[in-house]
């Protein structure tokens, strides 16, 4: 049976993630809307006051058939270890309304969809709006 | 006329903010919600790698009737040039689907609901179900 490892991400992993975000967004039909590059990744995420962490899992395979990993479970699990260490009251997950296989394991490990259970929605301000906002 | 002015948030604005705080959650109806703390505003605001930035609006009252100062907007202008400045690509609001004031400001502004445009829930893990996800 193959093994999970997860860890905190490293500067060096940022093509590997870049990739991941690319075929996330491909899945999400999103592609047109990545912009980042593995640059901006790197200044972002390794530098003081770093704009975000990440965790990475690691696979290493086992002898026999590969199985389901149970990856997405595994990582959401370690979110919440470091929300709770970090003094965090509660985290939250963006995710497609048509995305069933997503939004059924966020359920089944005990999110609630706040959008239906309560009304809330995501705006947002995006290039253009953002310049003529800020007047630049 | 009243003259507004739009600053970053000082350790000593942490009661204020509170109290905002506080009379939004009444409005949104989720005062139950309200857990923070001022210590923990003060905590998680002010110090290295901090939780969240704050802006404040301060109002200097002129003579003549009070007006509607457009605080709203002003600190959304405010938020897109720092947003700017940080080389954000977008920045996000949660808003509730019955706010419809400020829906209104917020598409007037240049805002896209992305709940309704593409399908965006907000999933959230909280106090049992996170301590349950991490095993403590």
């Amino acid at each position: 049976m193959d093994s999970v490892r997860i860890r905190e991400a490293k500067e060096g992993d940022c093509g590997s993630i870049l990739r991941l975000i690319r075929e996330l967004a491909e899945y999400e039909k999103f592609s047109d809307q990545v912009m980042i590059t593995e640059e901006a990744l790197k200044a972002d995420g390794f530098r003081e006051n770093p704009f975000y962490h990440c965790l990475v899992a690691e696979i290493f395979p086992g002898p026999g058939e590969p199985q389901g990993q149970g990856i997405g479970s595994k990582i959401i699990k370690k979110v919440a270890e470091v929300a709770l260490d970090k003094g965090c009251s509660q985290f939250r997950l963006a995710v497609l309304d048509w995305n069933k296989r997503a939004m059924d394991l966020y359920k089944a490990l005990g999110a609630q969809d706040l959008t239906e259970a309560e009304g809330w929605h995501s705006f947002c301000f995006k290039g253009d709006s953002m310049r003529e906002l800020a007047g630049k």
